[in-house]
């Protein structure tokens, strides 16, 4: 702990592997939800490889509403992450959820996660703030800007000033899609914090049909990539499959940036 | 009245003059929160006219919150305004918020602007609805797209389809921004109505600086124009000084988009 | 116009007939949403008198989301409403949404109500301002405290302080409720302003179960009455029939208040 | 985990010592936001006694906003807040925040608090489900009914049927009071689980003048209890100041109930 903000508004540019983060080129992040087989995560990172992309998303633990929804296949499911980002040559993202496996986790992922529902949750904060490898901060779902510049600033005062920002939509009044994706959040956030601010037009809209133009309109106003479900059989995803692409539509999307 | 939905999607384009809403070209609108004195809006808008715009914007009845705070110079102040838009040979466009001067404003204004504050306002609406000019809807600040669409309705049903939206941002719990811009609304009423939509990003932020990058992202994801405002003296307008561009940040921006 | 706030947190205590609010006893306004028929509106007005009750409510102009959905009575729905409230021996109120009718809706109802969606629509607030006659001003359906005092002031300012408050609910991210009954605005809106304020559990929840602990809770924090649905056949009321009580279930109500 | 849910509506009662939550008597629990000393929390405790109360509340570990705003006296703070329990006789109540503590926790206090930064933790509703006390679970700042329902259901899935549900306050776009007390969520929480359900006006409204009226209000509509902050200096409180009662406020306040 510092006695002053970290976080000030300097420029910080991330690097993970090949990929860097608030450099001007937008980082592709793709992969489906959760990983619910071994097979399945390869065939679609395989499949995300030919169109190319940059880092492969997966989730192994599940924050779901239900507990009687599916959880996700823990770190078993995160050793598949690994075998399919590498066979895709890729580095791998992935949700923690819990202090206990962090450090097992940080093995093997090359970035954490720190969901929508976890951004109030400060001892994980706190942890990943000791972490040595960089942490993707989703914005809470009813997240003031304020609120999530001091969530990042937990990480930062904790150790860790590696920290990717994602913009993944905010609840309001209206149902019609699933969130409202809070666009003007990418120029604030990127002003306030220094820190790149990435998109999930996912989880920001909830409709397929939508992806395309909140793609565009995020790198429009200055994010530094986008995170985007896709699953190479939408149909029959364990998780999200209405708002997950496909990876031939993802191709479509990408050749349209 | 007809007794189905007119508004189901297919492709309108609304010409005003020589300026077509919907065509792919995007329309700059521009001009003050409120028509002040005859000198601001001529002056504001031979500035504009050097540096390029499309329709001239001017408020003369103002709906404010407070009824001690200026409410507009009424009828003389349109005057000013159509001498103003002559002057940079632009159509002018204007707010309406009372029925009994419906007539007399289509008279003088190119378009007439139902407010955000009188999207539910169902007896303005059918008003509009009979009247032989454009009608710009923006969207209610918390209204539903649901309710948006159906306002746009009962525009139409009372015979008047040339309608264009107008997304003007939402009210949220953050108070960082004025308005929570929603640039989804854009591609979906598109869709959902086939009308032209634009974006006002400065009630849908309220923030000078994020004029551009909203710009940008409203234009990405398709939106038909934008509704800027613009004053040649900010420090001192009576209304929204601290959200509008000097003539020369207008340019500026424009430059960029 | 005075220069100054005139709702400054001074009590005001509002007459009608033998009816008044701010003076300790709630007040009951009971009746169907809409007024569909002579018929009706006279047999529940007749049932509610039975069980006993305050004032007549029943709406004949209807501010619908959908232009197709049934606009009211218009003005010979008030003649009927005027009636039944003689027959029951109570004072009748009724929206009224257009300034074209302000005169002739004065004459016959004893109050005039501003419904949620006017409440921002201030050349109505003005000319209600005008009015001999106590107006009902319920407050927007996303207006803050601030918006609603000074959507009070408008009244005020332009003559008439017999003004009553009611809240019905303000919209929120949850769907459970048809709005989210913020009671707190009861004790608040009573200091700030000095009027009576009243609640609507009816168009605050939509649910006909929550009608009893609401009513409740509005009382015990200090609310001056209630506004409530009471159809005598809500299954076939043309609007807000799930909400609505019958008359007898209003006397169970009543008879736990 | 069974594969079907536990709280289908049937009543339960919570018994704590002396103390039942949902047979009828109000529990009124009370105390400062957080431990701050020895001193505090026992003097605060002992004038509580004199006044008359069920359940001691402090918090030891507090999810603050900000990393630079005071985290909370640890397990240190809560043997203070044992002793102060014990010497004014009643209950203990505190906020858990992490899975490392829990065991240590509930050796001392009471009854668990998940706090409402932590009703979507998942791994933490798990672990306390395990607990042999009863859990206090607030709702979410922006949780739905339906969220907060499947809150409770996992803490019971994992083996804790022992339940009390906080209401305190939803965020909303207004910021009069620092939260919108949802009251409906009252008749609707008890009857969707049958757990017995408490309201917090101090975080629910953040007014001290509102404790009076909302704590009547939250009774009327069917609450089991409240609970409040009280703080014997309020002035020079650590947190939430301005929100807290004296404890003589807190006696006019339950003479008033």
């Amino acid at each position: 702990m510092k006695n002053k903000p970290l976080l000030t508004g300097e420029k910080r540019i991330i690097k993970v592997g090949d990929v860097t983060f608030g450099e001007g080129k937008p980082v592709l992040i793709a992969g489906p939800c959760s990983v619910e087989s071994r097979e399945q995560v390869i065939q679609t990172a395989l499949e995300l490889k030919e169109v190319g992309f940059h880092v492969l998303r997966g989730g192994v633990f599940k924050p779901r509403t239900s507990p009687f929804d599916f959880q996700g296949l823990g770190l078993k499911g995160l050793e598949y992450l690994r075998e399919a980002g590498d066979k895709a040559g890729v580095p791998i993202i992935t949700e923690v959820m819990d202090e206990h496996n962090i450090e097992a986790m940080a093995e093997l992922a090359d970035i954490l996660q720190i969901g929508s529902r976890n951004m109030y949750n400060y001892p994980l904060l706190k942890s990943v703030g000791k972490v040595k490898k960089p942490i993707l901060l989703k914005r809470g779902m009813s997240a003031t800007i304020k609120e999530w510049i001091m969530a990042a600033e937990y990480i930062a005062q904790y150790g860790n000033v590696n920290i990717i920002l994602c913009e993944r939509g905010i609840r309001s009044f209206d149902t019609y899609t699933r969130n409202t994706l809070d666009l003007a959040a990418v120029p604030i956030m990127k002003k306030e914090t220094g820190l790149p601010v990435i998109v999930d037009p996912s989880h920001g809209t909830g409709i397929k049909e939508l992806m395309m133009p909140m793609s565009k309109a995020a790198l429009a106003c200055g994010a530094d990539g986008l995170m985007l479900e896709v699953h190479h059989d939408p149909e029959n995803a364990l998780c999200d499959g209405p708002q997950s692409l496909t990876p031939k539509q993802f191709a479509e999307l990408k050749s349209h940036l």
